[in-house]
């Protein structure tokens, strides 16, 4: 967030009614269920369907006709809709898959909860499904706060709540979870970025559009490439995508099982111009992790519309000031107020806030009707020539004011601890039941473990000593004084992703020093008492590697005890 | 949190409804409120009658008779319950304030938000009301993973919901907050703190109760002492206590205005042996801001009641092992077994986990009666003298099996802030229009503002040179480019509390130095652009103190520009 100045802000989880509606979410935030006539147990209808199908596809008696049906529609059941899912169901006459019952009919369920805020029980409310909306109405003051100044960015990290029909898959769908989500606001005519050349020769794996579509792989491919032939539609979200990539792999998600896959046109919303996917394998298959969308002006318009509060922003043009060709209104007031009377002010309002679509259409309609119409105050109008003059006029403009675009990055933080878990758990060469975690240091919750190798007064007052300078360094430790063999405890340290150990023996008491172990390579140098925050500090923050500790040679090697 | 090495956890803020109803807060987490019966507008009944009597307070027509009355109800206010309120609704006959219209009868409201979970509807739910409850159903996988040993801390920080009556005073009573809240498990024999060495010598304003009956001041003492004399109850509450003081005081909230309140004894749970509150002065008056109870084991009780799942701790006498007089059980199989058939194997699992406690209540009866009962699988069962064996051993015993209490200090993070940016905000001596806000460097949300003195190309060309470093050591920065001058720029960064300012000029293209300034003294040094960020980082971190800075004769002093 610091890097690209972003404005952090944290908005409230319950959100009246009227934002969500205005938003389109009280509407059609909604999965497609069907429920079990008798027990009342819910279902959701895409999942139910493809877990028919693929029964069906195991079972011996189902004949190659029937085979090649099933599975034309499972590869179609993501465009399915309402209609589509009732002829199936009625099709194949469905039943509840845990009881044999008879299923209710489709019905949409909403999947934001719901609740009333206040005591009297008439002001509804939900839990946000996404963190986006608390950023799209404090638009205003956001632009304020960075000066009126575009591009920038404002970001949340916080709850999102959806009332899944049913969760699965451990922490991949879940009904309370964490966002942490970007909104960058643009210049729709100019998605260009300014760092987008320090980005611009990262190579990603891209899954387009078309890749799919031919059932090829995905490529690998430089960002700066993917924008200049199209494929990506900006800029500014190759940026986000090359940031996501940045920030994926460092924190230790595998390169190889990571990619960015575009959204099909029939998955993107109407109003969304390029969509992009992190996916990232897993025992799950590949999951959708981050998306990173360009939702056009979507989001601003609908509730500058709702509300009547200005969203524009304004920005002079790159190139400097042009000379511009536009109809110019003026309303000719003695000759509307004799006509209209007491609606002559509103009329005169009207007239003035019309656009330069709505002046065209009212000078082509004057020229040749003789007339035309404005709506003031939700009445219709009728305006003669006299009332009213466009013209046609060339002026110096400086800039120009917009609606802006969007483009929202949107981390499910859950989803991408589930995946790191997967991709770290590791097991020794030598021993298969000896799993451990292979988290990162900048990342790992532990930074390091402190064990006495003796269970003796003078080593076990050392502790306190080291825990209290790690302590005053921000460094998270745990300390095992168990009498338990070092193999053991080390292997308890690893399971849970510990990167660095310390280890205090008899020796510590002569000079000060202690062994230090990586996880990984479970290989120890022998460092000072005064030396080892430091440079914990800097491994754990990424400025000095393992690798440049192991061959400095002011640090003697240990080799591993045999336990 | 890594100071006292607390587990830090993140539970939902969904939450089914038996966590809530054992806990109690299904029941009891209500407020009473009285409804305006044709606006249905509602109101908490404490609040209104608190309004209602200081408003006849100030009439001029109120006797004296009557202030003694009114004046004596509003110091017992806090101390009424239902059948109180009703009577003075009554006897005053209470009108809705906004309208004079009749009001209702007084209810109950519980102030929990309730939601469905899941699609079926019938799985009733709350938005958390405290952060607590997650970390006591928790606390088996707690202890756990602190290797069975106590005493040891869970924190944790999020949101948490209340659906108040009648939310006001800006961030202080608000319906979602975030909360940070520690519950620290110890042996109710033993609450020692193992840090509180290194309190007790910190002198903080204690408000006792006893201070608080005689209607005296708050006095200032050492903690040590404060415990010593009984006065605040055991060294966990007292260490916690002088945290909270450090922690507060550090962060900004004036030491003049912060008090720690003991509550009375009606204010208190049942179950709680003390509470202290920190209370913060501002112009709402004395605001409780963080609590610090101790809860005894009344949370992991009414859990492992419920749940019957374990939440008893082991620890060894700290004394040693004990010779322990108690008595011991034995079941006899071939006497039960003919008389109770089928049930004998539950009724010996029934003998077998019988406490102390019912051992001697059935000594007892067998010996007084010649039978007594057992309850095995919901039913009694009798069991006379052939069937069992109860007697009296003295045995060694190393340690004792406890639910553990928890010491709870539990801190409200918005009104924390609210009352923080209250005690920072100043004025120039000069200038009354000018104000600032000295928040420390530590928690400022932004370190450091970066100021071009001339919109010149070179000059403009080294800010993102000085931004990319900034960033890269993770400082917030804002950069104000605007073409205005430089005292209202300083004044903008000001009245936002960003306390330190770099300007560039045109001896940074010469020398590579900047002008730093400091937001409370307005004072400027000279320094080089590479020494900038680390040294911010010194003053961030609390290491170095603008003063420090300001002493060194390294660094030229610069005299302030008129403006």
């Amino acid at each position: 967030m610091i890097e690209d100045n972003m404005l952090e802000v944290e908005c409230t989880s319950l959100t009246p009614d009227t934002v969500l509606r205005t938003s389109g979410h009280v509407e059609k935030f909604a999965d497609l269920m069907v429920k079990d006539s008798v027990t009342n147990a819910a279902y959701r209808v895409d999942h139910l369907l493809k877990e028919w199908f693929k029964a069906q596809l195991e079972k011996k008696e189902t004949t190659a006709e029937q085979r090649a049906e099933y599975e034309s529609h499972l590869a179609r059941l993501d465009d399915y809709k309402e209609p589509d899912f009732e002829k199936l169901f009625k099709k194949y006459n469905l039943k509840a898959p845990d009881t044999g019952n008879p299923l209710t009919e489709i019905l949409p369920f909403n999947l934001m909860f719901a609740t009333a805020i206040g005591p009297t029980g008439d002001t509804p409310g939900f839990l946000r499904p996404e963190t986006a909306q608390g950023m799209f109405v404090n638009f205003r003051r956001l632009l304020d706060f960075n000066g009126g100044k575009l591009p920038f960015a404002a970001a949340q990290i916080g709850l999102a709540f959806r009332n899944e029909i049913a969760p699965r898959a451990g922490l991949l769908r879940v009904r309370e979870f964490t966002m942490a989500e970007i909104e960058h606001f643009v210049n729709p005519n100019n998605k260009k970025h300014p760092k987008f050349k320090s980005m611009c020769e990262l190579t990603v794996p891209l899954f387009s559009r078309k890749l799919q579509t031919d059932e090829a792989e995905p490529v690998l491919m430089k960002l700066g490439d993917a924008v200049s032939a199209g494929i990506i539609n900006n800029e500014t979200l190759a940026y986000f995508m090359g940031r996501t990539y940045m920030f994926l792999t460092a924190i230790g998600i595998h390169k190889d099982k990571l990619r960015f896959r575009q959204h099909m046109n029939n998955e993107m919303a109407h109003y969304a111009c390029d969509c992009w996917d992190a996916e990232i394998k897993s025992s799950y298959d590949w999951v959708e992790c981050v998306g990173i969308a360009d939702r056009a002006c979507y989001d601003l318009h609908v509730h500058q519309d709702k509300s009547k509060v200005n969203l524009t922003a304004y920005e002079d043009f790159p190139e400097g000031p042009k000379m511009v060709t536009m109809l110019e209104v003026k309303p000719m007031p003695k000759a509307i107020s004799p006509k209209h009377a007491k609606a002559t002010g509103g009329i005169i309002t009207a007239i003035n806030a019309a656009n330069q679509e709505q002046l065209k259409k009212m000078k082509a309609e004057l020229e040749t009707l003789a007339k035309t119409h404005i709506t003031a105050d939700n009445q219709q109008y009728e305006l003669v020539p006299a009332m009213i003059t466009i013209s046609e006029v060339t002026k110096r403009v400086t800039g120009e004011t917009f609606l802006p675009s969007v483009i929202e990055p949107s981390f499910g933080i859950g989803r991408i601890i589930y995946s790191l878990l997967e991709h770290s758990y590791n097991c020794r060469p030598d021993d298969a039941q000896r799993g451990y975690l292979s988290l990162p240091p900048i990342i790992a919750p532990y930074k390091v473990s402190v064990l006495p190798l003796v269970s003796n007064d003078q080593i076990l007052d050392i502790i306190p000593k080291i825990t209290s300078i790690l302590a005053s360094h921000g460094l998270s430790h745990k300390v095992d004084s168990t009498g338990q063999s070092i193999g053991r405890r080390y292997a308890r340290t690893d399971e849970i992703g510990i990167p660095f150990g310390i280890t205090i023996d008899y020796a510590t008491l002569q000079d000060n020093t202690v062994t230090m172990r990586e996880r990984d390579s479970c290989s120890q140098i022998r460092i000072s008492i005064t030396e080892v925050a430091p440079l914990l500090d800097q491994l754990c923050s990424g400025q000095v590697s393992w690798k440049d500790v192991w061959n400095n040679p002011k640090f003697p090697h240990v080799e591993a005890a045999k336990d």
